[in-house]
């Protein structure tokens, strides 16, 4: 008997472990699943499956799609000499969103941080040197957070990339200090990276 | 190339559409489920095709399950001879989790409201009805939000069952005004069905 609840507690645990949503949006999440089962729940599961199993990360550079080199590494298009360095895929897609970037990027999967021991060797800070080298980057525009840890970790890739012949810029007017890029609307991106400027 | 996004692109769609996710936070929930593809993504699709192609509504009740008759309606031990009336399934799950009522249940399915149109042929008021003939019913305890539809709705069914024999009761102290059921402690509830006084 206490089957017929298993398997929706089963569904309610693993959906409360998703950011941003606790056990009772979890449990209003799951009904509304399940009064929708056609409609939402059915294709959502179809849609999850497929992309548990056909989403990995870009080898070059971090982002996420289904083939071990992203759609934007393997367009000859967005060989422009340039590498936009974020510290993760949404603000990855928070750029492409706002449509004025037209070079590379290069995912750090994180910023530096003492307070959670995060260092160099956990960022694919030497993946990005060697590419400085493959792709024949002229420059590397650092689009981190205005945060302390964001600009800590600025400065760290700035100082390891002197002497490379590459120049490195930032994003600079209009983030706002304390500011996420992913929290951005696409003007203020757009600003940020026209008005970018030697770091 | 574009097929790279399409996959993820529509699982953030139908993320988005869950109670309490915007845009941007189902955006974040898929960068979350991409990285944890294995312990999570995947468990969570198959838990979630499992919960779609098995998950019904009980034909006397309105809870949740996977047979046609829940487990609640399916247990001797519930034929008390009481039946708890609630708003929806989210409120009858919080009324088990206080684990103080050992009767049966009937899901309204909503509350009558003139603002959304919602009148007696809406909600599941007429099986309700023919429940107290079938199983024996002495008392019927309305247990609706303190709010002016909830208590528009217990006095329409308050009304609709006098002269049938049954005793009809409220939740009373404990419920603060203005609050729904879902959102109360295990101690409020318990209080509250303790205390219940005749409508
Ligand atoms: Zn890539
Ligand atoms: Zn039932």
């Amino acid at each position: 008997m206490a089957e017929d609840r298993e398997q929706i507690e089963a569904l309610i645990e693993l959906m409360a472990r998703l950011p941003g949503l606790g056990p009772r949006s979890a449990r209003r999440a799951v009904l509304h699943l399940i009064k929708k089962r056609g409609a939402l729940m059915g294709p959502l599961a179809e849609t999850m499956a497929a992309v548990a199993a056909n989403a990995r990360e870009c080898l070059t550079c971090g982002n996420v799609g289904t083939e071990t080199t992203c759609e934007i590494c393997r367009s000859v298009k967005r060989a422009t000499g340039e590498i936009c360095v974020v510290e993760d895929v949404a603000d990855l897609w928070a750029m492409e969103r706002a449509a004025v970037f037209r070079g590379r990027y290069h995912v750090l999967g994180g910023t530096l941080s003492a307070l959670d021991a995060v260092g160099p060797e956990d960022l694919r800070i030497p993946k990005l040197e060697q590419r400085i080298e493959d792709e024949g980057v002229t420059e590397v525009i650092l689009a981190l957070a205005a945060t302390v840890d964001g600009q800590t970790t600025a400065h760290y890739i700035a100082d390891r990339l002197e002497g490379r012949g590459v120049s490195v810029t930032s994003l600079a007017q209009g983030v706002p200090v304390g500011g996420e890029l992913d929290y951005l609307d696409d003007g203020t991106i757009g600003a940020a990276l026209r008005a970018r400027r030697a770091f």
